[in-house]
């Protein structure tokens, strides 16, 4: 009690002590240079370390590790931790790393698929000082070292089922001038990796773990626009752009992307999306902020996932549509009963209503959101609104396939004329570019000045999407801008088409394209994958079908039934699809 | 379809163009000077306004006009408005003010009860550029007059029921040499308040609006550091001080004091803790974040809590812990049933865990958070966690009465010892002083220096309450530092000596503080106001009853029935109390 006996004192002598006391903010106290003109004749207001931090998601981590201490972070098979352990694990990780060298504004790839690993890498690379570069895991060797190359990274974290693509990558890159990347081996218990003898550049995740130390002073950024993650676009039609995230988006598309997919305290997080995908939609960061439990998963199938969902009571999951349709077409020994309702982010391109209405039916509920790589993932949701509850389900699905309205971390969305700037008008008709401007528009394309300047023309964000805005202002979403298709002077938009073959009860997947036409100049040709057991379906019949439901000159001229090719995050690769259309030559 | 001509041009020149176009970035595009060292060779990354916007509250509005256009956004009485009404009306207030000569940095003062207007006025004030102070509602007008001259608020929205206490205030400041404010007069229909002739100073509320432009272009914060709001402290002990709130951490205590209420999109809030009051713990903009309807009320009773919760089914309340002790203690007849669960946010002084028990049994869901007006209000909470669900009541109680951890919006929050900045053992035993860092701490005492600087000692704020730190990190608040009793030597939480007393079936109010004794220092005193039929109770048996439940020297040695004087927020005023218990002379 001697302890506040001082206090005694303390409170006697307050006023005294603290006027005689020497002011003893550290040097680096601010002015007040950037309060308005009239306030500088004002006094009473300080920036300092009190009132003034660089936003970072680091600051999640640490409050979790007190918050939730006890509560469980990371589930992964058999392995699961803590939110104590997991904060212990990621400073350890981070002191590591400094010790292999890693100074702060270096760059530490990844290339694994949603381990704990990837999720520790989120917090341990930021707390380095470091910037995070998290590459497809499926892109090959030659990819990968192009990657490395352009990002310079220093070290590279590999999951032991890619570790040959990492070293042929690295030997491709040693051909070079740059010095290699060091490599770190993440091996996998729960799949039976072991250890082989590893050569001198290459060490092992755990072993780097036990290396390092839980007094590691975290490395914080100096502002909250340093960097904290470089992000490849998938690169369909061009060379991968390197999109950077700061500190201060990192954050606050952490909390918008909770907020709009109302996880309250502790939600059960299923990783389907995968994190190497705008750092999972920023949910990686944002379970933590919320102390909830990542349940991981090397591989996703619908059987993995309703197993999954049953085992572990989970609350939440993100899944691009492709991923929702395998899920709907999944067979019935595959599926379980969900305990619980079950909270689907879906993005990453336009929903089919069919898929939506179905997977409401399964017992999950829909939130549709949409966004690209350089909104930090999720940029605007379909908002729901109790109004619509009584609606018809296909009513209800149609409304939810819209892209909807911007977060609450985002500044505005818009539907612009991309050559005049002019907003378009909410009439649900007319087309024009989706644009955005907020806190939650990356940087810039790294190393890409040019291209950076292009993207933000006009001061807004150029996302390359078509699409219409709703009267009650909700967007709607018609196709890429390079995807629509001109047959005579009308637009088609080949999201409706597809649309339209989506709702045949016999189609899995459709995939419209432009073919070149002598004519009309071009026509909408389709690509279509059929159910099981449907081959008997003709191209005429799915001809006459869409024009039963569309206007005559959108209704696809020819039908291919074929696979596909895909992006890795589920994209369909169309400019793919295209060179197969103008190959087939002109129809007319 | 013309329009979408030009999109096929626009692709097939699209690289052209672009490569062509001049460079065309507003003229404020900043250079990269706060990007780490390592960044600076490096191309590609800029800060313009595309991804580059000050954080600030008015986007909440702006995003909900659009997002929850048509859905309620405040009620009260008969009266109803939308979102896109409020934002129209907030847009023409805001015009008006500026043609009433409100220039940017100028304050613009309230005195108001929770009527719709000063809801608007959140967003109007703001939306002019200018910085809102909303003054106690039961301050006498001496007092409004010293914080009218010490804020130089250049106009007052006055409702009409304080329409005389402005007048007065006003008057008493013209014997001064400042420019008196414009006075404008919220009116009431509800109230059945009617226009009186009005002096050519005098403004009607309704008719300003009506007076404003939907077309105003609002006036943004150059800086997210510009402020936002002052609030003025309760002044228990001495002369108001002027908190500073910026628009950044507005923006961020909105978000997170919405997240650790877990308010889901479309809250229906009910207005028991004044907008005055840290406005109104930033749920005014959190509410508006969210798409809620705010259900305003003129004057709090346990009756119109009750019938306005059944009218609206309204599912969040906040309100100081002495609101819910009248609501456990108000008549049967008063009380109506719960049509939902209704989650209520408490805080401002600490909640005897009896109340806490009593609310949650008739249907309340308690969420206790901690702060003070320097922390824009909320600034930890007591985030309950599963495992504690099967817990008996009381032990439920007992935990959630602590302070808690601090929330998403912080950076952090500990218990120091103010002396030597230590940090205090997890032992649930040593007190120290709590102390907070992060982006929701106040940017200073208006025009004074001297006090910001005491209060931002060692770079934390300092809050003046002593707690405890329990071994999972939750803080719990043991006293005010100035109002622990030191007795013998031993230092006495009168908090604690408070909730054994309260834990008495007949104790409705208690409030203990020290009293002088030439042996022992001090002793305690219990102050203590009874409930009604339960006047036999005698100062001995209340003494026995603590006597019994705590250490021998805890125990109050003398007890006094007397209502307790309190702040206008519900806080009991120590300071009147230390000094009628100074009068009664020592004890021993």
């Amino acid at each position: 009690m001697n302890r506040f006996l001082h206090n005694h004192l303390f409170r006697s002598v307050l006023s005294l002590n603290r006027a005689l006391s020497t002011w003893n903010f550290p040097s680096n106290r601010r002015g007040f240079s950037d309060l308005p003109e009239s306030w500088k004749s004002m006094t009473g207001l300080v920036r300092c370390p009190a009132n003034d931090v660089p936003l970072s998601p680091i600051s999640f981590l640490e409050r979790t590790a007190k918050a939730y201490r006890d509560t469980t972070s990371i589930v992964y098979g058999s392995l699961s931790f803590t939110w104590e352990e997991t904060y212990n694990r990621c400073l350890k990780l981070a002191s590591a790393m400094t010790q292999l060298g890693i100074s702060s504004g270096q760059v530490v790839a990844t290339l694994a698929p949603n381990v704990p690993a990837m999720y520790e890498l989120h917090f341990a690379v930021p707390m380095a000082g470091a910037v995070l570069c998290t590459l497809n895991s499926r892109h090959d060797s030659s990819m990968v070292s192009v990657l490395l190359r352009h990002s310079e990274a220093k070290i590279i974290f590999v999951d032991h089922q890619l570790f040959e693509v990492a070293c042929e990558a690295i030997q491709l890159l040693e051909q070079g001038d740059s010095e290699p990347p060091k490599l770190v081996l993440i091996l996998d218990s729960e799949h039976g990796s072991s250890p082989a003898s590893l050569s001198s550049n290459v060490y092992e995740y755990e072993s780097l773990i036990a290396s390092g130390s839980c007094e590691f002073e975290v490395r914080r950024p100096k502002s909250e626009w340093d960097p904290i993650s470089i992000n490849y676009t998938s690169g369909t039609t061009s060379m991968p752009k390197g999109v950077v995230y700061s500190h201060r988006g990192a954050y606050l598309n952490s909390l918008a992307t909770v907020l709009l997919g109302g996880m309250g305290s502790m939600p059960v997080y299923l990783w389907t999306c995968p994190m190497f995908h705008c750092n999972g939609w920023c949910l990686t960061w944002g379970i933590a902020a919320q102390g909830g439990t990542n349940i991981c998963l090397r591989k996703v199938s619908p059987k993995a996932i309703f197993e999954t969902i049953a085992l572990h009571n989970a609350t939440h999951m993100a899944a691009a549509p492709t991923v929702l349709n395998m899920i709907v077409n999944s067979p019935v020994s595959d599926r379980r009963l969900l305990p619980n309702k079950v909270d689907v982010l879906t993005g990453g391109s336009p929903p089919p209503p069919q898929v939506l209405a179905e997977m409401e039916e399964m017992g999950f509920r829909i939130c549709h959101l949409y966004g690209l790589t350089e909104t930090y993932g999720p940029g605007t949701y379909c908002t729901w609104k109790p109004m619509w509850d009584d609606l018809p389900s296909d009513e209800k699905s149609r409304i939810r396939a819209r892209q909807g309205v911007h977060h609450v971390g985002l500044q505005e969305v818009d539907v612009r004329d991309p050559e005049t700037m002019a907003s378009v008008p909410t009439d649900g008709k007319t087309m024009g570019e989706i644009m955005f401007r907020g806190n939650t528009v990356m940087s810039g394309y790294f190393k890409n000045q040019k291209a950076t300047e292009e993207a933000f023309k006009g001061g807004w964000f150029h996302s390359g999407d078509a699409a219409v805005k709703h009267p009650d202002h909700y967007i709607e979403v018609k196709d890429r801008l390079k995807d629509v298709i001109i047959s005579g002077g009308e637009n088609i938009s080949t999201v409706e088409v597809e649309t339209v073959l989506f709702s045949h009860p016999s189609v899995l997947e459709a995939a419209v394209v432009a073919r070149p036409d002598d004519h009309w100049g071009e026509t909408p040709c389709a690509f279509v994958v059929l159910k099981e057991g449907c081959n008997t379906v003709t191209a005429q019949q799915l001809i006459d079908y869409c024009r039963d439901r569309l206007p005559h000159y959108m209704a696809p001229r020819s039908i291919v039934f074929q696979d596909l090719p895909k992006t890795s995050t589920g994209k369909v690769q169309k400019f793919i699809l295209r060179e197969r259309a103008k190959a087939m030559g002109s129809l007319s």
